[in-house]
């Protein structure tokens, strides 16, 4: 098709507090005795909002370390312990960030799906619909909560299982779950959106949808970090609607630079994605100089410290991976500097362009 | 639940000239020999388009007469007579504005669901799933895209089936399909969008996820409206993407004053919506001033005239009926008005406003 048939989520609903409807919400979808499994960020051990999951007869809690981007071998092994464990599961909630939401929607696909997730990276390989998922995110700006794909770190490649059985059948935007979130976090997940507005809307690939959707993401954004001068309930209101819509609006846009070369990073360094894509923002002012100009602005008035140096002391073997990986990303590169891109973003480019990191 | 869990509707294709995707679109929803009706607005007969429509097997076009608001009557007449000639349809696709997209759903549901279209007007009280609907709107601002309910004038009510079984499985946005349409009428259903954006973005029961649509959603129809100077297919893209916008903005919003009191010319004179809306919005300077006097820039600028004196020569047994409809409307006057809204709008006052139109 010329145009992708974008798959929504199911439902949706925001609110703050809508999260104490979740036990309401999942009451349809339990099938006698198989139970809910609450994939929750490690951040949350020994936190509050652990007494307020609606835990119902042998319902789980799993606590999932995040420290690095999802690898497909982690997702294999937490359906692996599933199925061993209850045979079947009623369905998975990933309560968390971008990882953990990306991480549930990946067991879910693999409780029904034969072999490896590695073997479903890619677009539409996925044969079957998972089991019932939804996403509850406790961090704003990745737009994972409405996205059809589950980005992971496989043997080859870091590649999503890209299907219309990822998307969620529900998610629940509670903006009172992002208020205790670490200041640096917040910050380096919100401009995963704010960078993505940026590479969507100066790219080629864009149309009205897109264009809309990418266009009020990137004025919450502002709205939050730019015009405001404290953190107030409105900036958690605000950032979970720009994850959303920004999300949406990849329907029919594409990332750029930025994410094309965080791609090498988290791949050989483990880099998770949205401090990886500030570190990259941060060199890139001859390819978004207005949106790079804003970002480090909004880095200093937020205090934010960017990380530098880490690629220092790599092999060149290490570089190649990175610029291996990072060209391999084809549709981004061509978003954002058209299809002569290759002619533009030379190997020995791209390597200076790592070498500043 | 406090908040409500908006149910999206499953698929989204946009893009100019993704009609000529509908073949393949329809391709997996046909079941052996049950056709696919294309219910199409009566102003398609003997246009191009229906040459594009793409019939397989025993498929029908049905033209809707959409002179005045979709009727319970018609829906249950138009279910009888698919169930008598085929005994069951794979699906039925909705080519046309708000009335035809919203008589489409109606009669889905009715395939499905004992009893006339009348029993169900209100909120959840669907049974069963629908046949597959698909709705490709012509005309852009209703917001019957997106929503979940499907407006009807029955025997004792304007109401709508609201229920999570009204989203449309599919929808086609192309805005190609939006270029011929008449100016006024273009005007009117556009004026539809704007009108429930102010009546939203003023009213009291607001949140941020449909502050953020209906902001987007009010911008887009200022650039088509307000800045440009004649319309172009930039405008078409724009209208399309404020239609959808709006509509997704009454997730968590509710229309106002212009609405209720529009519902009772429909009830009554079987006045169209959008006509209706734009009658009514010409008179409500108290309530919605800045939005008033947009709108009325608007109507100068684009060249388009609002009838006046439709109430002329009413009977007080009449102008008794509007006033009963339109204070039924209860939830649209606490959101314009605050709780005390029937202290605010006396039975007089609202005589007084219907005597002006």
């Amino acid at each position: 098709m010329s145009f992708r048939n974008f798959k929504m989520v199911s439902y949706v609903v925001y609110g703050r507090g809508s999260f104490n409807q979740l036990d309401e919400i999942l009451a349809p979808q339990r099938k006698t005795d198989a139970p809910i499994i609450f994939l929750v960020d490690h951040f949350f051990e020994g936190r509050p909002l652990l007494n307020r999951i609606p835990l119902r007869g042998k319902d789980k809690i799993i606590f999932a370390d995040v420290s690095y981007e999802p690898k497909t071998t982690q997702v294999d092994a937490l359906a692996t312990q599933l199925k061993n464990e209850f045979g079947t599961i009623s369905g998975i909630i990933g309560i968390g960030g971008g990882s953990v939401m990306d991480l549930a929607k990946a067991v879910s696909l693999m409780m029904t799906n034969p072999g490896s997730s590695a073997d479903y990276q890619g677009w539409d390989l996925v044969k079957f619909p998972g089991v019932y998922k939804a996403g509850i995110p406790t961090l704003s700006g990745t737009g994972a909560e409405v996205s059809r794909t589950t980005v992971l770190t496989g043997p080859t490649r870091k590649l999503g299982m890209n299907s219309d059985f990822t998307p969620f059948d529900q998610i629940v935007l509670d903006p009172e779950l992002t208020r205790d979130a670490p200041v640096n976090q917040r910050f380096y997940t919100g401009m995963d959106c704010y960078i993505h507005c940026i590479e969507s809307l100066e790219g080629t690939f864009l149309n009205e949808f897109s264009k809309s959707y990418g266009e009020k993401a990137l004025q919450l954004c502002q709205e939050v970090f730019v015009k405001k001068d404290r953190w107030n309930n409105e900036s958690d209101d605000q950032l979970m609607m720009a994850s959303y819509a920004g999300g949406m609006s990849i329907a029919y846009s594409q990332v750029g630079v930025a994410h094309a070369v965080s791609y090498g990073l988290s791949y050989l360094l483990g880099t998770k994605h949205g401090i990886g894509n500030c570190i990259v923002m941060n060199h890139l002012e001859e390819y978004y100089p207005a949106g790079v100009k804003e970002f480090k602005h909004m880095v200093e008035k937020n205090g934010i410290e960017i990380p530098g140096g880490i690629c220092k002391g790599l092999t060149d073997e290490q570089f190649d991976t990175m610029i291996n990986v990072s060209l391999g990303m084809k549709p981004l590169w061509e978003n954002a500097l058209g299809k002569d891109w290759e002619k533009i973003m030379t190997r020995e480019k791209l390597r200076a362009l790592y070498g500043k990191l």
